[in-house]
């Protein structure tokens, strides 16, 4: 099995090669095969190509059995013609992944870490599900001419469909209920957004369909988080709400997300950013990365004994106070990984 | 002078009689000489005449010095043909209503009642201002047609120009920053947003101007809300970012809101909903509509005594333990605004 490796950019470097060790090891012990195939990327690709997504870093994803990404952009590139963040969303459009999926779980380690009380986000587990190549991200017209600019938003009811299937299929492996977010009393694609949503939870009577404006979704995510299953929206809302649901955790250093296609490769990353200010210094969290490492041995690839093994060390090695900076301890990047790697049995 | 009462929906109607008994008492003491015009809007408006801003209702808002409203909409209108929201909408665009103001500070009456932790939240004291009549809000085409959907953002640099003015000139009269939210790696309107804010900053050279992107700003609201002195952003993200923040101080209940235009009447408002779940219940919390009252005798008349006497009396109240459910006491609204009224001297 091929995987293409995305450092990028900032911390990327760092957290991928400490992501892959994780992956070495389990390799060894489940016997797996994967061959690691580096590409360049954001930043790092306009330094050396001069593009965000050079041509065979794309065709090296499209070939690939899945994809892993560890960070991209920075200040450096904030004055270059094209800038980093562009290549990951050409990626995203070029190979179709429509579905991005971010679990939020807030861990017993680290509930004390929250910015909210622990009493309210004791218990939260929901997955946001985003719609990733459509809305105002990709619609055309988009263009700044003199005085005037403009933005497009548009939704095909087919998009919608595909992005609902997938959320509501998650919400049946779970505690079966979806959360439909929009603006349907302002927008005319949240009002398709919401006649799909309709449509599509026909399909699976044995799941509950809410819906929430997208203001009020802002709020209950910190006034009530627990109450959430499964959150689906469109690609702007999913933006700014999975952001906004990934500090209640306590650290963006713990989570990982996957972006899925209807039959291409699949795309692992940490949600959090390149972090360039930490760049370089051995400090970084890389579960954010082994995470995503897991979510891939398991979406992509089933592996769900080698992701166990790898996920069960980690708890281990929090659990001895093994802990990185972000999460209130000292353990250097690399010494975490190492810990891991140790329990690994 | 004339003050149009748009009680609307739910709740409105209830905390609308109570703030105007409190409006009533500063009359008396102040010598104050403000008429009240009430009128119809929202679904009342649509169960009365069939459309959600009757002519008469804008035509007296219009002539009128100052706008009150309470709250909008509810369950019951879901089907109409035209809802409740669109006759706030039509008005605020009808009247030019650009700049939203939201303040959040958080009282230490009611810190702890904060779904954030007390150490996060403590000094938490800063602005919002969003635009309020462009953007996707207001954006042509917009339309559904068949299985597409389309939505458009618009903004001329005018229009950003005079938002981020008023942005300035707040921050010019507080702790002078002001954190421009945009999504300019992304979005054509939010390179010209940016580009402006640039421009507008070198007109208040005293007032430091940052940028951040709006999923970050997102996270930045609850892990450090006392970063923020003025947040000035586009309609869209300001009506996600300033609900999000409405949740720090504790209670929505709290919290007033105003609209200017460039030279017409502005319009105050709670900034929750109608609320209608525990609408003629009298345990809805005035305080919002009383600061409404209180920043409409500050911005469009200057009435600081008057405001302020009204200030403390809810403070005295409060601190007498003298408060309504959502804030975790007892006091009927009719009981808390008796209250507030007696401490007036
Ligand atoms: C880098 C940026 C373009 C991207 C987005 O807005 O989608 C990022 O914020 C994300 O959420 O993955
Ligand atoms: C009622 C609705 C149309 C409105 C808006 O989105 O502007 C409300 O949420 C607000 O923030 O005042």
């Amino acid at each position: 099995k091929n995987i293409a490796i995305l450092a990028g950019d900032g911390i990327g470097p760092e957290i991928m090669a400490q992501g892959l060790k994780v992956l070495d090891k389990a390799q060894e012990l489940f016997q797996l095969d994967f061959a690691y195939h580096p590409y360049v990327i954001g930043g790092a690709a306009i330094d050396e190509k001069g593009t965000p997504l050079p041509e065979e870093t794309l065709a090296g994803c499209r070939t690939s059995d899945a994809i892993l990404l560890a960070a991209i952009g920075g200040p450096k590139w904030d004055d270059a013609p094209e800038r980093p963040e562009q290549g990951l969303l050409a990626l995203r459009k070029a190979l179709a992944l429509y579905a991005n999926i971010r679990p939020i779980t807030v861990s017993r380690h680290t509930a004390h870490l929250s910015p909210l009380k622990e009493a309210i986000v004791v218990g939260s587990d929901f997955v946001v599900v985003r719609e990733l190549t459509g809305g105002i991200y990709f619609g055309e017209p988009r263009e700044l001419i003199d005085s005037q600019a403009v933005d497009t938003c548009v939704y095909r009811a087919e998009e919608i469909r595909r992005i609902m299937r997938k959320a509501f299929s998650i919400a049946r492996t779970r505690r079966k209920k979806v959360t439909s977010v929009d603006k349907s009393n302002v927008l005319a694609t949240s009002k398709l957004w919401r006649r799909i949503a309709e449509e599509v939870a026909l399909e699976f009577p044995d799941v509950t369909l809410e819906h929430q404006l997208v203001d009020s979704a802002a709020m209950v995510l910190i006034t009530k988080p627990t109450v959430f299953d499964v959150i689906v929206t469109e690609n702007m809302f999913g933006d700014i709400l999975s952001d906004e649901a990934s500090v209640i955790p306590g650290s963006l250093g713990l989570l990982p997300s996957a972006s899925h296609s209807e039959d291409g490769p699949s795309l692992y990353e940490p949600i959090h950013g390149s972090a360039p200010d930490i760049a370089g210094q051995d400090i970084a969290n890389p579960l954010s990365m082994i995470y995503s490492i897991t979510m891939m041995l398991r979406q992509s690839f089933s592996l769900h004994e080698a992701a166990d093994c790898i996920e069960a060390a980690c708890d281990s090695v929090m659990a001895q106070g093994i802990i990185t900076k972000d999460l209130g301890g000292t353990a250097a990047t690399s010494q975490f990984t190492e810990a891991v790697i140790q329990q690994m049995t």
